[in-house]
């Protein structure tokens, strides 16, 4: 017994998420897309992990240049997210917007963001249609704006109060 | 080249993410824990992802039954994460609170989740200090509650406006 691929994504479309720009760079290119499933897997050694359409040509960057940085992104960057969802952009025109440094890896770090991660990936897993990408954290870079942009409901929103 | 336990983890603090309660029963007994460590992986067949640290007694709980329920917490429930999160409480104390149903696997469904994914385990890997649980979505159901509950900066928030 299962679901309808239609009432999984509306039920997961109600688990809000951090929104994240996995930028990469190296011999194969540079390469960068918007993504909400991430997740921490353990912190020794830290690590974490970031899932991905197999169909995607951003997986040939990921393999090819072995590195990646996961970029969350602050309240009012949803620009951003949607530069770097939007299909028909090439890279150029994605990292047109916003500034960009590197770390330990040389995978692209968002000035800016709410925290970024670079990361060296040490396995990649193929589940059904996506690839599950474990990353070693490398380097851990703090933004300094104080809040958080949130995907929930099939938009961006930003924290309110306390619960 | 890696970073400390302690940067890696404040880094993550700012990885906002939705409020689970996993919850379990059968053989093994009943087991429900807290946890933002969950992910979507695809929608074809419907899997997501839950890690887990291996020290948990809900591995136990988790292997017996080969089953779970995520249950995405709506804002107003940070009550009910705060039990699902207290070491010193027995099962049966953590599911005093709330009203609980089952679905198709017979794990605890909160009545009142903002979206509960009723699952069966599929494969369990294990990697540094964790479990990563990979499981079929059997049934989803989905809340009336209008607004979902998220865990950043080490507190429960409600969300705000859009971005």
């Amino acid at each position: 017994m299962s679901i309808t691929r239609e009432a999984y994504r509306d039920g997961m479309a109600r688990l809000a998420a951090a929104v994240n720009v996995i930028t990469t760079d190296g011999p194969a290119g540079r390469g960068g897309f918007t993504a909400s499933a991430v997740c921490s897997v353990t912190d020794a050694p830290p690590t974490l992990l970031v899932c991905l359409h197999l169909s995607s040509r951003q997986n040939d960057f990921l393999r090819g240049n072995g590195v990646l940085c996961v970029n969350t992104l602050a309240a009012g960057q949803s620009q951003i997210a949607t530069l770097f969802s939007t299909r028909d952009l090439t890279m150029d025109q994605r990292f047109a917007v916003g500034e960009w440094l590197t770390m330990a890896t040389g995978a692209p770090v968002l000035e800016g963001a709410q925290v970024a991660f670079d990361c060296r990936i040490v396995e990649r897993l193929e589940r059904g249609t996506h690839a599950i990408i474990i990353c070693q954290v490398e380097q851990v870079r703090m933004g300094d704006h104080p809040d958080a942009l949130v995907y929930y409901g099939r938009g961006y929103r930003r924290l309110g109060q306390k619960d």
